[in-house]
């Protein structure tokens, strides 16, 4: 089996180069190759900047999963960062640092896999670097642009407002369960709602919005938080994925933690402004899917009265911790 | 003796924003707190954008300097890159990877060396990660600003330019020797030569530029390789530190391979095309030295004939390589 320790860093370097690179355009005027990388923003617009690491052994094993997955994976949760702040991906960067060690076949897998997610979402490798490590790691850099003053912000929430979300919850917590108790290989790979995100920028009647990294409880919490309000939810509308039950139950798992407080469903909560004329009729779930390309669903309100109503209490341990 | 793993992540990162993040400002419009931070670029300006990890036992080893002068380097290595584009820092993201067994004073440290480097070079910090991990790696990506097309290149030697280079060459691979021949702390620090890099991308007469990070000969390779072009280096010329020769001695090591192909100097290696005009005076190193406010040697030529004259062969594996 080939390592990349037998490959020299020029190499491999090269090998990520002619994989993920995009063609130079009016936006990026220089890629991989220089000291750094010359992007020229487009008038009118704010930038995004966002950074996540993947972590072998904390994020990823690379026995659960297909490499191209991991890869994916790595610059999801990024990508995912931008649809929540209504961002467009402009370009990454991508420092990885893994063992000499590493199986070949395992890093081309993981690079085939971060330039199929780069080049889906418009989102060009304009560089990097490559380190020795014990432990393979991921950073990823994600930069993005947003109509001037229309990002989308945690802060935002209001007394009255409705709280949507999109897709369904618990999947991803549900497919790394399975792969723990059952040893089965994770297939489960979300998608980054770039597009329902930059529709809700360009709404006038979006309030805040976040994207679940860390599972619906943890980061409605942050919402409120930074909103300075409380939320009523109803936990009997969070949406599930189809099958998610029976499938728990086969598992003798309890659902609730799994959708609640499950990371890495990477779907958006955001709300919405109740209409200002009290007899207009507010948006319903469907029509508003149908103007975001994605089903959403309405799980509860935003409320001047702080604390989160509703929720069974989860333990927090169960979502990401890290220390 | 307290470590990270006692605190939680949000208190780590409480403990990272309270140091590092700066004021809001016109050009800084969010920093840590939310799914990514909010840029708004000066009109004008091209962005430059670039990520260096430092990792521990490749780059550096936590019992062979303090803390804080490891923080500052991880912010180096990135401000560096700048300079050699001719940027200013507009901000920087860090993604911390770390053991919950480290200590918290050497936390506190990295933190702290790395806050003192970001304000010293008005560089905010925006946003970041904070991962468990086997071993600590640090892993920087900075965003810096430079007037529309002008932007310092490695690919615009041309035959006829004098090479340059700021400071002196060799003083941190010596520490480095030092440090593991006598194990002797490394106290040599080098700077990012931002300010130089500025006054390079005002004038009209500059060629090519790369910063110092892999040793003069690999680097001015960069330079050759990217413009095409050959040069003819006079060894006599290239600056070494004040002791530089008697230190060497001491330690019974040849200085030629530090100073010439050791890593880490960070200075600038630019070349400046000759006057259009025969007759026209070509601007001395002192004076060009008081315009980019730091000392600047001549050390050779750009030819049209390709490979690297006057240096005597260095092993290239003395650098830095990574795999």
């Amino acid at each position: 089996m080939r390592t990349i320790g037998e490959l020299g860093e020029q190499h491999l370097i090269e090998r990520i180069g002619a994989r993920i690179s995009g063609p130079l355009t009016r936006e990026v005027l220089l890629g991989i190759g220089d000291d750094a990388a010359l992007l020229r923003p487009r008038s009118g617009e704010d930038l995004v900047i966002s950074t996540d690491a993947c972590v072998e052994g904390v994020h990823f094993r690379w026995q659960d999963q297909s490499p191209a997955a991991i890869g994916r994976r790595a610059l999801l949760a990024n990508l995912s960062d931008l649809a929540a702040m209504g961002a467009r991906p402009v370009a990454c960067t991508l420092a990885l640092c893994a063992p000499p060690t590493l199986e070949l076949r395992r890093f081309d897998g993981f690079v085939r896999g971060f330039a199929r997610e780069a080049k889906e979402y418009g989102c060009p490798l304009v560089g990097g670097n490559l380190s020795r490590s014990g432990q393979t790691a991921a950073t990823v850099t994600v930069l993005g642009a947003v109509r001037r003053g229309r990002a989308l912000r945690r802060c935002a929430a209001r007394d009255g407002d409705r709280i949507f979300v999109t897709g369904s919850l618990g999947g991803a917590a549900l497919a790394l369960a399975r792969c723990h108790e059952r040893g089965a290989p994770i297939r489960h790979l979300p998608v980054a709602r770039i597009d329902a995100g930059l529709a809700l920028a360009r709404r006038r009647d979006v309030g805040a919005c976040i994207d679940l990294s860390d599972g619906l409880a943890s980061d409605l919490g942050q919402i409120l938080r930074a909103s300075g309000v409380g939320a009523e939810i109803d936990v009997s509308r969070v949406p599930r994925p189809r099958g998610f039950a029976a499938a728990c139950e086969r598992l003798g798992l309890d659902p609730d933690p799994l959708c609640l407080a499950g990371g890495e469903d990477y779907e958006l909560l955001f709300s919405l402004r109740a209409p200002r004329v009290r007899s207009a009729r507010p948006v319903g779930s469907a029509e508003l899917g149908r103007r975001l390309g994605v089903v959403v669903t309405e799980i509860g309100r935003i409320s001047r009265h702080p604390g989160l109503r509703g929720m069974p209490h989860i333990d927090a341990a169960k979502g990401w911790r890290h220390f």
